[in-house]
């Protein structure tokens, strides 16, 4: 098992890649578009993908490279997403002229940004990136706003800790592969399907699964951009796909349903981290 | 009539209130906290604030603060986002160092700053303000991204338009108020509630809505941080809350939602922008 995640090492995807197996061996990549190719092309068995944020919602970008390529879900992770201001050994707030994040990173902390009088905010292309440059360049006046295992692996220093402006500041990752062997027993379904500009077509999309009491766990309308009468759902299914009364609601929905894509059927996560265990309806 | 925005002038917040009125007073404000603030101080009779963008999708935190106060919708706007780099007269490209905009606008353009090679990208509180500081400080390394309105107020240079990574970048803004009176008659209506952690319970709240043939344009699940097992639900109905049908559908609903609020019932926006005249279900 090799996993591709976006970011260098001390990243939050890697934080998360890291909960399914702690020595798995892991390969840094530039981009989201990066872990994809990287998968297609053999060169990891695994990417790992940040889906939904609490704070931040949907991450569309995913959902759209999930749809264009054919990279089945096979495990999702839930990650507390905990910021920490991180410097070079000695560095003391009040010598702090730059601090440096992802955008994402320093959006999630601008309560906590906006007390830092006369401070630039520089924005990067990755929180863990921040505080090995912070390292590399042995930066006396900047600060890195990333994980906690970022500082531990440079070698920094925590000045501040839990610097986010939410506390409940969780994110879902998804877990995809060349091939559809999920990890575990699959009790969880994503899909993604279009409904017709008719009334009730919802309803009956929805219907689908609730007269076969099939729970679902994520349902979301995503205008499509340039077709203002059509729309995109996501939706998380708590089953398999490959049971019958799932099988049978997903065969029904595909009867009426212009498009229907199922990304992945997969285990859900059992462990600590809001939404693991929620149900909808 | 005045609003208050997020932003300075040439903000997208601002171009959204215009496109209520041209004429309209505006009044800037600092952060979205701010907006409500004003509004609720009585120092603006409105509040102009993002609520979704079809690229980043739903602001959660704009949620949040409708539901702590009580400011209700009494319109809604869609504007197109289109980002520009924006300079002093005479910078050309290969002059750039640095690159200031909002960490959504930078976001939005990662593509094309990926391009750029040894420039360094900084975060800043607004669009518009790093167009304005790039302008006040006469600085002849360094760009803006921002709209058109933020090059012409103040008297900069586009010199490269359209620099978005998507083409339909579209936001969707919402009108608040002190009182409870709508910018023309009403025919949509945005509620958020939950449901309980029972099989069928999303299904049997969008019912209420169904058996009466009442249209949703937006249906978005939201997890509760700290209570795992609750979920949030945002809904645009397409009906005045007013109307006999829909009156009745909200009040089936509070039957057995745990809890519901009505945030607003306002016109839809005819005007154009994806989106305005779409139909869910």
């Amino acid at each position: 098992m090799r996993i591709a995640y976006q970011g260098v090492t001390g990243a939050y995807s890697e934080a998360a890649a890291l909960r399914f197996n702690e020595s798995t061996d892991l390969m840094s990549c530039r981009s989201f578009e990066d872990v994809f190719a990287a998968v297609d092309g053999r060169q990891a068995t695994h990417g790992i993908l940040p889906i939904e944020n609490t704070i931040g919602g949907t991450i569309h970008r995913n959902y759209d490279l999930l749809l264009e390529h054919d990279l089945p879900i096979v495990a999702e992770v839930n990650l507390a997403v905990v910021h920490h201001l991180i410097v070079n050994e000695g560095t003391a707030l009040d010598q702090i002229k730059r601090v440096y994040s992802h955008p994402q990173g320093l959006a999630q902390c601008e309560r906590f940004l906006r007390q830092l009088k006369g401070v630039e905010i520089v924005a990067t292309y990755d929180t863990a990136g921040s505080a090995k440059m912070i390292k590399d360049e042995a930066l006396t006046d900047s600060a890195a706003i990333a994980s906690e295992r970022a500082a531990h692996n440079f070698r920094l220093q925590i000045l501040q800790s839990g610097i986010q402006d939410y506390a409940d500041n969780l994110t879902r990752f998804l877990l995809v592969a060349k091939e559809a062997t999920p990890l575990g027993p699959p009790d969880k379904t994503t899909i993604v399907f279009t409904v017709s500009n008719e009334a009730g077509a919802l309803f009956k999309a929805l219907s689908v699964f609730a007269l076969r009491d099939i729970d679902l766990t994520k349902l979301e309308s995503r205008p499509i951009p340039d077709r203002p009468f059509e729309y995109l759902f996501y939706v998380d299914v708590s089953a398999n796909r490959e049971d019958l009364r799932c099988a049978r609601a997903l065969m029904h929905l595909a009867e009426f349903a212009p498009s229907l894509k199922t990304l992945g059927s997969y285990p859900s996560w059992k462990g600590d981290g809001a939404g693991s265990a929620a149900t909808l309806a």
